[in-house]
């Protein structure tokens, strides 16, 4: 955005929002009980909506996306806590409309409605099911578990929401034909009451995002009407019978472009964190290096400016990552409208990758420079805490960041073993002929992309073979039966050995955090590191049998109100 | 401590404490408003005291020791958010007396009563001031500045406390002596109202240990008696008279006591964690590894027991570092009251290294186990955010971590340039001979002992070959004056130099953070890693005057309402 285009904006922030007084904090939030918490990010959400849609409406103030607005340094600063209404119907909704989305396509992947208490990650392991009645073309809702209570679903589900999209198991004739999303009242729109059969409410206080009010909600025996599926993509026709859409694969679309906001996100937070630590550290002074000087400012000592100023940079590395990335998925998802599926599974990896990392090292960096604020910082009026408690939550929801990891190391490794075609694919074009490259050292940023890309080569080469030589993977492991904890687990082994074999993770673990050091001080190769790598797997095999039982003597499972179970 | 004993505990905390209805939560605190949550502390922590007090006068239910009854689990399952009354009043100074440290030493060291809002680290440069006034024979307290108000005093200051210990510059005779404490009331006993000339309140709320009731305290001519100095070290006459203390080494003792404690408290906290999400994941089961089989509990996923066992060997790590320091402070603090110094400073670098590696880990375990539970962990009805708060504040408190490990660092420096007498000192006699040993590689503890132990050497040897390079160290930096800074600060480059810069400073830190896998998987070398360490550092030093500039390019500090300044 241009200069100009950028001071209008900010002045109508201010007029229209920053200078309402009734935008204003009277009373900080964190002084409030979780109830008053809700009911004033409430009242200011609506107030923003509502003025948000005036001026939109009188074409004012450049306020032309609200995304943009809301979603960034503004929202955050009205809402510093979460957003209950915002975020989803007034961002991600209008936004995906952008994007040409339909209604229908656009409802089945709002993520927010599917999660249950026991099951997140894996979404074909969702209990709750919607079984078709011909006879009255209704489906019948039921949570057949205390697993299968949808957990989560936000950002006003727990007290306010009279609707939700509901994802649920789609039984019709006699046979399951897995999630669809479905339109489900929840509450009576005069009374507010729940509906019957309807079990809602609030899922409770969380680390950070308490102006987010989560909620719980089941199901017993809730009738819809035929006609509240959500049909774009299939189909339940009246007599039950199930149609499937040819194209399955245009679901994708929307997940991914929530990991391509998530980006954004991450480098906007950690923007706001890097202002608030390098403007204290240039505020505060402290130590007196010579006893004739002042104490100097501590942005002067070597210790602090490595503290903040790497994430000045990585500031500035995600925000280009975040807009490459934007254009990326804006280029495939107009591909795929014309039927065109070739870069989606290269713009899936690259999304899964890059939401994991950013919000990995965004949560890792801000926790840095909160820690860099001493103890000014573990006050909530730095605003620092709660900046981490936003961006910790992105490490979990929308794909939690080691099952995306390992997303794009399946694809990794399914362009490692089949190097066709490389070329075609820009983020991985390097990989054609990087592996043990060698190109001598020199002191420039060539050369560390070169180091960087070869790393990469050299590791998925090494995990290939690893899963080649042992193609079973996860299964390969002795798996104990599915089993119900008994209060206090007795180990399988004598205590000296399960001690001997801690001992020897705690010196694994700790060693191979230190691999760099090791590799430059002592004379250890890297088949050696292999070796240790190895070794930590066994020793992970070990324990586990006794994992329980190892902690139980700690002494806290025994007296279960001590962790508060 | 034997079996039967522990049962023996186990089984009166239960009957007195657990199963009291008084003690147990009604509404959950995170629940309430931030007066709420004090209030229902203090209620918890009077009537824990008194309980305490209660079965010791009783010798019942081997409640022989505040310290280990409240410090550790019992104390975290009441308070769990933080011990208003008893961390200091009933844990510290039973123990100290236990150690046979006078009251007067005692109180001196109190370190809560020492931290103002402009100084933390470097406690020389406190400001608040204690005048003699030889005519009344009383000291005059002042708060000479904004930055000289006491600021963090715990536990009950805020609202509660009606005496304090302060510590601030002594003036007589017209000559500042340094920093010495005092006993000030601060409240009427009767009114609870605060005294003339003194201002306190609380300062907030914080990102954990809200059951705190943290204060500040700023003076205008309080008057106190003479008397009111803890004069066991040094001493001002009635006449105005300075008179010092022949050894001011024996106040180190203290300072190392509650670093020693702190090792233990990072056991405990992170085996409250380990146990939680170890338990979590042999409960939860989630996605299908072959379609005819059950979901696995998460605990079998390699990934998963990556993030879990190796924090539970880490526990027993710590465990017996902190029962070996113990003996070691025992140890070491007989000999100072015979007059014997010599072990000392090898005391106090353990203790120093020991204190920040423990809580610095003790967080990162705790972060990893709660991003382990997923959203479930997310929630503070897992109990893993407010362990996380309480541990995280370790890092800064009592030495804030970046200090301590600079403390410990000096002192290897100070042993490498003088190796003689290595023999004596047993945590650093492996430095004599451990400089490229170059023992061969076997999988064995003995090797990695080994390699880590090289791995120290070639760090210290280089560290100290720097230091001799460039020995104005800190103070050779260009260093700005110090500033009030403007609204918005000019950079003093071109934006495409600073661009540049900020690509290489994210290129080189990203490649530094993965330096075993450089070395591992290209043809880099140790002294390559030293160029691009230097290199980093130059990095650092070109960003300097920039710093500001930068980080008011994201438009936080312009509009200061965004960040809450």
């Amino acid at each position: 955005m241009e200069e100009k285009k950028k001071r209008k904006r900010e002045k109508a922030e201010r007029i229209f929002f920053l200078n309402d007084p009734n935008l204003k904090t009277k009373v900080p939030i964190e002084y409030l009980s979780h109830k008053e918490k809700y009911e004033e990010a409430i009242r200011k959400a609506c107030l923003v909506f509502q003025k948000v849609q005036q001026l939109q409406n009188e074409g004012k103030g450049g306020m032309d996306n609200f995304r943009e607005i809301l979603g960034g340094q503004l929202g955050s600063a009205i809402l510093k806590d979460g957003h209950p209404l915002t975020l989803h119907y007034v961002m991600f909704i209008p936004t995906l409309m952008g994007q040409g989305i339909s209604s229908n396509k656009r409802s089945g992947f709002k993520r927010d409605g599917i999660t249950e208490l026991g099951h997140g990650t894996f979404i074909r392991g969702l209990e709750t099911t919607a079984t078709y009645d011909p006879k009255t073309e209704e489906f019948v809702l039921n949570s057949p578990t205390l697993t299968s209570y949808k957990w989560w679903p936000g950002d006003v589900m727990g007290q306010s929401a009279n609707y939700a999209i509901v994802v649920a198991q789609l039984y019709t004739q006699g046979k399951c034909h897995g999630i669809h999303p479905f339109i489900v009242q929840l509450r009576d729109e005069d009374t507010h009451e729940p509906l019957p059969g309807i079990k809602v409410g609030e899922i409770g206080c969380k680390l950070g995002m308490n102006s987010t009010n989560n909620g719980y909600l089941g199901f017993e025996n809730v009738r819809i009407p035929r006609t509240n599926m959500l049909m774009k993509n299939n189909q339940v026709l009246p007599d039950g019978t199930y149609v499937q859409s040819p194209s399955s694969k245009l679901t994708y679309g929307t997940m991914i472009f929530v990991r391509v906001v998530l980006v954004q996100d991450a480098a906007t937070y950690l923007k706001k964190a890097v202002t608030i630590a390098t403007r204290y550290s240039a505020v505060r002074h402290q130590s007196q290096i010579k006893p004739d000087e002042p104490e100097p400012q501590i942005i002067d000592f070597i210790t602090q400016q490595y503290k903040l100023f790497p994430y000045i940079a990585t500031c500035f590395a995600f925000q280009y990552t975040a807009s490459w990335l934007w254009d990326i998925y804006n280029n495939v998802t107009g591909e795929l409208e014309t039927g065109h599926l070739d870069n989606l599974p290269e713009l899936h990896a690259a999304s899964c990758v890059l939401k994991a990392v950013s919000s990995a090292d965004a949560a890792l960096g801000i926790e840095t420079l909160r820690l860099a604020c001493g103890g000014h910082g573990y006050m909530t009026s730095s605003n620092l805490p709660s900046t981490y408690g936003l961006v910790t939550a992105m490490c979990t929801y929308e794909g939690e960041n080691t099952v995306l990891l390992l997303q794009t190391a399946r694809y990794l490794i399914k362009i490692w073993q089949n190097k066709t075609n490389l070329q075609k694919l820009p983020t991985v074009r390097y990989l054609e002929n990087s592996l043990y490259k060698n190109i001598p050292f020199e002191k420039s940023i060539e050369w560390i992309i070169s180091a960087l890309q070869q790393t990469a080569a050299g590791k998925i080469d090494i995990a290939n073979r690893h899963i080649l030589a042992n193609e079973s993977g996860v299964g390969k492991r002795t798996r104990m039966p599915g089993i119900t904890l008994p209060l206090s687990c007795k180990l399988r082994q004598s205590w000296g050995l399960v001690l001997k074999q801690l001992l020897e993770l705690y010196a694994v673990h700790t060693i191979l955090r230190s691999t760099g050091d090791l590799l430059r001080f002592t004379n250890t190769l890297s088949k050696d590191v292999e070796v240790l790598q190895t070794w930590l797997e066994e020793l992970l095999a070990c324990i586990r049998p006794n994992a329980v039982g190892i902690v139980d003597r700690f002494r806290y499972a025994r007296r279960s109100a001590l962790v508060g179970f």
